[in-house]
């Protein structure tokens, strides 16, 4: 119904991976319960449902190893599709992980030749991204990893790591593709230990690359709460540095298998502060979903998932801004002295000299309360809409 | 006995905090099980097993609020001890976490008064570092963090901890102290989620500081752990980056409370892998471990731990050196195709055109098998001690 | 004010640990930031705030070692302080834990002596527990455990352990107390591995007691959620086994340690579908809150985080109650075939052979979709209140 | 060589799934990099290596839905095989988890036409079990559970479990079989939580069964260690309650996807010390390994892994051995005061009041060392062959 407060338009930016209403439900234990779905079926249903755009991997689209014929004709069918739906797709990216030739990576596999490979695959990717008009090439090096230590050691698999990053940077640049890296950082799953893990690895990475300006990071909500980290303040750091690029939303439960649940699901609480955080930093990038419609489902359930992602983001930015727009919270975050941090600590014509010379009484200051127990029950209040 | 081969000496660089032989045992549920231990005796002690050197927060010495005269006589008395010992002081740090007036931070606490006399704390305590000769400076923000995203925008935290760094980096080039700064990163405990929770997001932090080159970090084997994370992967991530400045070494089993076990407890195979990892880098740091005998122990427990910790490490790099020299193990690497990570992607004279001309049979590639379990085994036969 | 939907009243059946609203705030990291709180304080404020009983560790009350004349004036001035507020004591429970004594466990302890006296420091609390009319005695075995198995053979600590627990059982059954004991589990912290360390362990370990049916379980939210462990389902099979004596509701965020946060903060889902479990379930014994209000806080926060324990269970049993009773609810569970999983597999008269002879179509079975991402979403919107 | 003392030899009862040294290497990520193995080939392989037994699920050896006569000439060459080889079956089970029919349960699916299904899949195969001689039917329900409490209440569907388990217990007996079920539990994965998740939870199901006597345990190292939990302490408690009936063998790194790595990979120290149990509790059931190889992997190193997992087993025996029969060792238990614990805290002839009479210095007794450190570093010592 028009007037659902809640019912998602293409200026929300919500953008759905090809991958994902398209699962199949295939997992480490079971084989497929869904068929296959054309892609121009998931563009129209997306578009119906509200979605902006449409993200996806070469593979999605066109099969591995598939001639130029087919490919060919492949692309002029989702051309076509994409023009009668208007979605746009801000984002591509490769798959260099089904494909057994990537078992032991793809910029990382010891076998040059497999490394070279990846580049190609890539650099053909790349050229099909500028032609959709895709500002955000992710780049998910979910196979550069490793089992055991000896298999690899991560300071050499780093230096082709960036030696791939920057080949592909210098060629975005030579071509004058308007397009920028995003890179997304993953504990484990599928290798027992897959490098640049977190948002941190991923950020502290890019800053040895050659051309640092053209790369940030995809977080994957689940991905951080993997290992067990805030996914809050991880995207807060990559914020703060400038280098959020694009955002993979959806659910976990703790450290296990990625569940890639529909977003609000999982952790409901940090869902509600993240979409705080995009909304309070005025975040204008794709709200990318990358999420696994549960496998008990059938395509109706796809749907109805794909629509709750979208629904839940938005009751969390109506009751987050609800939460700021209170004026009890407003009193609550001035009893916490949240704004006093936004103070330097060494205001300008202040000295270390004049600091250290100050007094100070500890153990009265240690007996003000912080009150940040109330003001997270506000939040809470807000987000189950009690006040 | 002399010819013990895993006889700890100086040049090993074994270094142990005051506060690890000398902790009494408290914890979240229990009282401490062991007197307080004098620092005199803790050093002889760790100079009779073959220490080379003894770190400490300024609090291990001079109880928090101390007169200068207390302080002098306490500092008198340890330099004595130093001098008597022959041990080194390769780090101090600074303790802003014990003390409740910390409970919300030191540097990135709400209240400003008590981030300025964090940073008071710890410049007093950086000329003791200097005086006593500790070219590290670790920094542990145990307390910065929040148990509710509502209490502490990330951002803006980061803003006031990057601003406490660059302090400190300006007034040890003002004092031309020969101090560099390590960053210590953990993901939780005692704060519900620590900022700069891993060693990447410590790196990544690094780079947007006002003076970059004398801030690296300081891993601790159990932090990385207890977010299920590689420590191995970790700290060759840092060695890559250039700022492996000092490291801890301790154990833990997984995602759970910080156990601080003693090196070599725990995740067996992980240490023995970071040890390797250390002496191939050739990372002349001090050997730091950071552990808690258990609570179970007496003073004897005590010193078995401590002993305990070097000799694991010592056992460690015999069996790493032994594992590397093995020509059956040489072998198994060519197998792996090891070395060939080693050779660019492009060669000097290539170019990215010649790369996408290739053909390549992805198929038969795939056929390829690593050789990765044999060589784990290996690994595993040569810390057994069965080859 | 006396309107209000979430307002906590004696029939709800909340109680609160002394220890919770009085914990000081030490953490081992850090020195207590709240000063003692007298008891008779504790129960008067939580008395105001509705709830209906409180519960205590022996040491709450009287400290470890008084003198009987000191022990008598304490219970006098409780018993007074009950009589005034009209506060239930539902539960008693021994603190084995915090002295020294019990570091290596109570009845588990490799010490004899130790053992007997964790015994005599039991059953002198049974006799206070009878005679304040607890129905419940607690019996957490935070210290019965090991930080490596070569300390202690699990099989022969079970043994002690069955042991303790048949004495206290015989102890009660001769005293004729109305009194039963529930077992808490949790998988770590302050021991590295903690006996009994899940609901599952716990109710498999009561079944090889004399008096079985003397003794239950009490689960605690987050000692489930320590080992990434569904409370919803254990508590599911407590109720199942008919064991569920006693409850401990807080929150927690995934396998880290123990945070003890108030109740409905950290897995907000899991909370609210416990809620949904106990409150269709008819359990009427105490919904008891066993949390830390965070030590960032004064005795404000402490109270605050009080009331948001009580509240946030009123809000979830409301929304759940909602979600049961919405119409579009009971299409969607029938949608989902949820009352089939009632019906038995094979209904009286009917016999495996009949079943060997059915013939079925898994090809098409498998098509069919069990509509649960609907379901779920609709709980979900339910708990923001959105419909 | 035949002077190796770790050669693994039929007395020493290793067996291995056919679906372990036959799995293809798909994962959620990505497709097969290894060619099915014929049955046949992977007998003759075993029994080359050493092993004594395989077992298998019905769809390892007769695909899913193949016609009789099919049927038939499978079930004659691999009747062949074992012949030609010598290896027992110790062990079957069946595939209720791969076809998409059991994508929500299979005892515990909602639809009964689904639950007949799945027991009429096993009873077919509990036949095959009793003709091939196999002694363990192991039941994994790892279908069985629920991404969402809405979608399943779990005390109705272990109504159902049970009702399945008690069905196939009937049936075993009235055929005359002699054959025990064996429970293997799993946390997660890849269900979000499954039923019985924990070695405890299955323990206590199986004593709400109509036949407890015919039900055990098959603990699967990983699987416990991905709920952060100690497998050493689960498998005791397991052989307390006289329920070890089977157990798979494999590796893990705590709380992430299922890794199933070879024996001995992962945490050594808890294989160790798990190995040290099952020979001192004179487990005499089948010691199987439950694992995959590394999907980089060709068939040499399935084969590599497959050795390592028995070589492991033997070493971690033997160092075990040498362990107890250290004479320091012997000193250091009994510092510990280890035997001591086996002692009744009540003996024969004394009563609680005798007890109760006792006194006793706590503040004395606290001052006793445990001497565990040093305990746990001679069994590291063992381990590590440096004694």
């Amino acid at each position: 119904m028009s007037t659902d407060p809640y019912r998602p338009r293409p200026e929300h930016r919500f953008s759905f991976g090809l991958w994902t209403v398209g699962w199949r439900g295939n997992d480490p234990f079971g084989e497929p319960t869904r068929p296959a779905m054309e892609p121009e079926h998931a563009l129209g249903r997306l578009a119906e449902l509200g979605a902006w755009g449409v993200s996806l991997h070469d593979d999605d689209l066109i099969p591995f190893g598939a001639q130029d014929a087919s490919r060919g004709r492949l692309l002029d069918r989702f051309r076509k599709a994409l023009a009668d739906t208007g979605l746009a797709v801000p984002m591509l990216t490769t798959n260099l992980f089904t494909h057994p030739v990537f078992k032991d990576g793809a910029f990382t596999a010891n076998d040059r030749d497999v490394r070279r490979f990846a580049l190609r695959k890539t650099l053909r990717n790349l050229d099909l991204a500028a032609e959709l008009g895709a500002g955000v090439y992710v780049l998910w090096g979910g196979r550069e990893g490793a089992e055991t230590p000896v298999a690899k050691d991560a300071r050499v698999a780093l230096d082709r790591y960036a030696e791939a990053v920057d080949l592909l940077c210098g060629y975005v640049r030579e071509q004058g593709y308007d397009i920028r890296f995003a890179l997304e950082p993953k504990p484990n799953e599928p290798r027992g230990d897959i490098l640049l893990p977190t948002i941190g690895h991923a950020l502290a990475f890019i800053e040895r690359l050659a051309h640092p300006e053209l790369v940030g990071v995809n977080p994957e909500v689940g991905h951080e709460q993997m290992a067990g980290l805030s996914v809050t303040h991880g995207v807060a750091q990559a914020l703060w540095a400038g280098k959020l690029f694009h955002i993979d939303l959806n659910g976990q439960t703790g450290p296990r298998y990625d569940q890639d649940l529909r977003f609000g699901n999982g952790d409901v609480k940090a869902a509600f502060h993240l979409v705080d955080l995009l909304e309070r930093a005025g975040y204008d990038g794709p709200r990318h979903f990358d999420f696994k419609p549960a496998r008990t489902e059938d395509e109706h359930g796809v749907w109805a998932a794909a629509a709750a992602c979208m629904r839940n983001y938005l009751i969390f930015a109506e009751r987050a801004a609800a939460f700021h727009a209170d004026p009890e919270v407003a009193a609550a975050k001035e009893a916490s002295r949240i704004s006093a941090l936004a103070v330097p600590t060494l205001l300008p014509g202040e000295d270390l000299a004049g600091l250290r010379a100050e007094s100070f009484d500890p153990e009265s200051a240690a007996t003000r309360g912080m009150g940040y127990e109330r003001l997270d029950q506000l939040a809470l209040d807000h987000l189950f809409g009690v006040r």
